[in-house]
């Protein structure tokens, strides 16, 4: 039987990586076959090219190379490890996948339909069975954020506010123009709580 | 006032490298500010780019992911080396440029058009104001390669036979499609000899 592809998107510190941990945790219980992973990254040569995206300045790529980047990466993780997995009959779990290509890239000016464009090519435009958008209140995530990173910001924590309310609206047009695979999430509360939100809203897809 | 930009393409060992570094100096000669540069590479990111694409196996990427990679490389070192210098006034003499690309990824079964439609997107569709493609009979060029590397070929140069015949067929389909961009160069004989057809081959361009 094939497994299932499931991606969790959303801002900086809503806890993306926690519940992907325990999301696969909480599957295996139910004795589901579930393996966690993280883009940009996940697999060997994916992670080489992650290197080149978060090390340097803001400014080291232009918004257009860093799309080609993120493309690049993605393909390599789709070919060698999502897709396989998923043939295999495994849950994969994905902290962060095209969604948030859309909107961290969308919110430098580029098109979505060019995004898209370039995940058809190197992907053949996988898309999750199932996306869960995290929301918390956006002081909330920065505020968890904060305290988990201290000073030490990447590329890309580094941004302005300005910058990241316009990553939320691209996750909140992302969501509202795909309901059937975007499912929203209340992210607050303890990570149990989210956790059991999780699984209650794959229900339908658990054997 | 504008510089220009040319690109010297073909197969292996055809003397691309060993006529950009005469080229320039025959121009400098005459008085024209000209510099040279090379893909993949060309500015710092486009090198470490140049990097992941050259080492490992045969097989580290797939075709698609390798286009990925070569679009994001030539859209740094567009943005950050050629358009400011010609923009500066030089003479920009590129080792290699979206030709090969279109050779070397099309041999391997990628679409021009799927290639044309990444530098659009990468690089704004920057194209070589003339480029030479210098032409060897295949055992010539192949020879000259072997006695310059011996054994230690790199993930290109280490392909069969029939692949180079391929990128040889793709090099002469759009020297066809686009004669006036693209000039064949009789590439036998001495260096000194090649500079002489290619500086000729420069006159109408030349102050
Ligand atoms: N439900 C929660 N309540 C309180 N704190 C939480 C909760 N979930 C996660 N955290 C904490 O908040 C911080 C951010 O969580 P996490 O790293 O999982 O977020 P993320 O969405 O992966 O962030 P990033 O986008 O930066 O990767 C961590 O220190 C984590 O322990
Ligand atoms: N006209 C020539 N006659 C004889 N040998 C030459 C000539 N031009 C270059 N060579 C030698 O042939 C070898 C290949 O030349 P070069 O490195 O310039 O080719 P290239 O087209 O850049 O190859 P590659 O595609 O592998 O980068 C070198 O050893 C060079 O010195
Ligand atoms: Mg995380
Ligand atoms: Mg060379």
């Amino acid at each position: 039987m094939s497994g299932r592809f499931i991606s969790l998107e959303g801002g900086e510190g809503v806890g993306k990586s926690t519940q992907a941990t325990r999301l696969a945790e909480a599957l295996r219980d139910r004795g589901v076959d579930a393996i966690v992973t993280r883009e940009p990254g996940g697999s060997e040569g994916a992670e080489a090219i992650r290197d080149l995206l978060m090390q340097g300045s803001v400014t080291r790529w232009s918004a257009h190379t860093e799309a080609l980047l993120f493309a690049a990466a993605r393909a390599d993780h789709v070919e060698k490890h999502i897709r396989p997995a998923v043939e295999a009959g495994e849950w994969v779990i994905c902290d962060r996948f095209i969604d948030s290509t859309r909107a961290y890239q969308g919110a430098q000016g580029i098109d979505d339909s060019a995004i898209l464009a370039l995940h058809a090519f190197g992907s053949k435009g996988l898309l999750p069975d199932r996306t869960f958008l995290l929301e918390v209140p956006q002081a909330e995530g920065a505020e968890r954020a904060t305290a988990r990173d201290g000073a030490g910001a990447d590329r890309f924590a580094a941004r302005e506010g300005s910058f990241h309310e316009a990553v939320g609206a691209a996750f909140d047009r992302i969501a509202d123009a795909e309901p059937d695979r975007v499912h929203r999430i209340d992210a607050t509360g303890s990570p149990q709580q989210v956790t059991a939100r999780l699984i209650d809203a794959l229900s339908d897809l658990l054997p």
